[in-house]
C-alpha cells in the first residue's frame, strides 16, 4: 500500500505519495494562501495530493489513507482541528472535508510530531522504539514517539517543549503569557537575541560583519559561523545556548528519557558544530552520571519529514 | 492467577498477594535491615511473601509472576537493579536472586512509577489510558503510565520529574549538584525550607505554636493547617508553594499531557485543600486556555500503592 502525506503550513502546502518504507515517490506543493476559506484550502490540498499521485503512477485504489501534519492541534479521534493560529482555523471538521474530496481514512497530527514519526520511521532514529524530536526553529517544537507510536498528548496538547518552564523566577517573557519557557532560551529567536544583547555597545565584530553593521539582519547562522570562526563574543553567546539547550535536552532525559533524541528545525543545519558541543555538555547536566542515557543525533530527512511523517500515521 | 507484589524501602519490605483488579488478598512485611548482603534481603522478600501467600490461601500454582517495586533505577530487560542508592545495590541480579527462592518470572521498576501504575489499573486513575502520578514527599518522584502500561523510559532512568530543571539560572541548589530542580520547589522539603525563611524574625505565629517555637519539628502538615486556619504567613507560603506546584504540573502537561495527574505521597494527604488550590490556579499557567487538559486527582491506594503497581507488573 502507498500514503497520501500533507504538510500545510502558512505560505506552503506539500504533498507527497510515499511507501510503507517512508520513500517518497513523488511530492508536488502549491501556495497556502491562508486567509481564504478553509474549504479552499483543502480543495487545493487535495488537488495537489492527486497531482503527485498522477505523478507517481500509483493508482487511488492503492492508496491506504490520507495523513495531514498540521501547524496546531488535532482531535484525533474527531478528526477535527482544534486550532490552528497560522491558518486562523478553530474547530474545523479537516478529515471530513477532504473525504469530500478523496475518500480515505484521515489521519491529523501536529507537525512536529509528525516530523518526529517521520525520523523513527525512515530517518536518524529509524528503528527506535522510542524518541523525541527537537525543532530548534524560531520556535521550538518536539515530536515524541513511545513504542514506535507518535504521542501528542491524550488531549493533544503535549509534546509543547517550548513552553515548558526553564527558568521560572526571573525567567524572559514569553509570547504565550508565562515567563522563562524553554523557547526563549533555546530557539534562534532566542540565540539572536543573546547574541544581540551580547553586541551592545560593541563596534566591531565578525557577527556585525556578516550582518553588515546591520544587527536587523543577523540571524542564527551568522551566529554559529562566527563561533565556528573563534570570534569570542560568538563564542560565548553560543556555549551560553548549548547550556540552555543541554538543560532542555536533560528535562527531557529526566521525564521521558527515550532511546533517542533528534534535533531537527533551521539551527540544527550547523550539524556536527551543534552536536558535538551538546554532546560534550550533557553528562554534567544528567541526574544519572554513570547510567545509559539517550543517543542525540541531527535529524536527516529535513523539510520532507512533514510529508513522509504525515504519510505514515495511517500505517 | 494471582500475582505476588514486593515494595522494598530503606526501612520495611513490604510484600502481598494482589488479584488481577488489583485486589490485596493479604499483606506481610518485615524490616529491611538495609545494611546487609542483598542475598538476605531477597531471602525475606521471598519469605515475607510466601508468608502473605499461605495466609491469603492461595496456591503458589496460581502465581503468575512477582513484582517488585525499588526506589532505584532497574533494567527491565536484564532483571538487574541498576542502583538503589538507600540500599547500596550496584548492578545487583535481583530476578534471578528472588528465583532462586521463587521461581517465577520477575519483573522490577521504580517505586514511583509502580505507585502510578497501581493508580492506574486499581486507583483513582483506573481505566484511563496515560496518567501522570507525582508524589509529593520529602522528594519528588513521578510514574508515567501510557496506553496503560508504565513507563520508565528507554534506560530506565525517565519520570525522574524532581529533577527536571525549573528554574534554572538562579535556582536553589538541588541535592543532585545542579540547580532549581522541581525537587527543590514541590516537595515537603521544599516547603519547609520556604515556612522557615518566611518565619526568620517571626516570634510569633501559628506555625511556631503548632511546632512549639521549635522549627526543627515544623513539618509539611503544619505549614498546611495553618494556612487551612488562616495564618497570613503560612497562607503565603502555601499560595507560594501551590504557584511552583502548578509550573511544574503545567510542565508535565506540555510534554506529556497524560488523561490525568494524580497527586500523590505524604503532602497529597492535605486532600481537597491542596487539590482545590491546584485547580484553582492551574488555568494561568496553562499554554491553550480554551483546551481540555487533564484532570488532577488525589491518589487513593495510599501506602499499598506500591505492592499493588509492583504485583500488576507482571499483568
Amino acid at each position: 500500500m502507498y500514503y497520501i502525506g500533507i504538510d500545510i503550513g502558512g505560505t506552503d502546502l506539500k504533498t507527497a505519495i510515499v511507501d510503507a518504507q517512508g520513500k517518497i515517490l513523488a511530492k508536488a506543493q502549491c501556495p497556502t494562501f491562508a486567509n481564504r476559506a478553509y474549504q479552499d484550502i483543502v480543495k487545493d490540498m487535495c488537488s495537489t495530493a492527486l497531482e503527485a499521485l498522477q505523478e507517481s503512477g500509483v493508482q487511488l485504489t492503492d492508496i491506504h489513507s490520507v495523513g495531514v501534519g498540521i501547524p496546531g492541534i488535532a482531535n484525533e479521534n474527531t478528526g477535527k482541528v482544534i486550532f490552528c493560529t497560522n491558518l486562523s482555523w478553530y474547530d474545523i471538521p479537516l478529515a471530513e472535508e477532504i473525504q469530500k474530496h478523496i475518500n480515505k481514512p484521515v489521519f491529523i497530527n501536529n507537525d512536529a510530531t509528525v516530523a518526529g514519526y517521520a525520523e523513527s520511521m525512515a530517518g536518524v532514529s529509524k528503528d527506535t522504539h522510542s524518541s523525541v524530536f527537537i525543532t530548534l526553529g524560531t520556535g521550538i517544537g518536539a515530536g515524541i514517539v513511545i513504542n514506535g507510536k507518535p504521542w501528542s498528548g491524550f488531549h493533544g496538547i503535549g509534546s509543547e517543549l517550548g513552553h515548558a518552564t526553564l527558568d521560572m523566577i526571573d525567567g524572559v517573557q514569553c509570547t504565550c503569557g508565562n515567563k522563562g519557557c524553554v523557547e526563549r532560551y533555546c530557539s534562534a529567536t532566542a540565540i539572536i537575541r543573546m547574541a544581540k544583547e551580547a553586541l551592545a555597545n560593541i563596534d566591531n565584530n565578525l557577527m556585525l560583519q556578516k550582518c553588515n553593521g546591520n544587527l536587523d539582519n543577523l540571524n542564527a547562522k551568522m551566529i554559529f559561523d562566527a563561533a565556528k570562526e573563534g570570534d569570542p563574543i560568538a563564542t560565548n553567546v553560543f556555549n551560553t545556548y548549548i547550556e540552555y539547550l543541554c538543560k532542555t535536552i536533560a528535562m527531557v532525559i529526566n521525564i521521558i528519557d527515550p532511546e533517542v533524541i533528534v534535533l531537527g528545525g533551521g539551527l540544527s543545519k550547523a550539524g556536527d558544530f551543534l552536536l558535538h558541543a551538546v554532546n560534550a555538555n550533557i553528562e554534567k547536566h544528567l541526574l544519572f552520571k554513570t547510567c545509559a542515557y539517550p543517543r542525540i543525533a541531527i535529524a536527516k530527512l529535513g523539510a520532507d519529514a512533514g510529508v513522509i511523517g504525515a504519510a505514515l500515521l495511517g500505517k
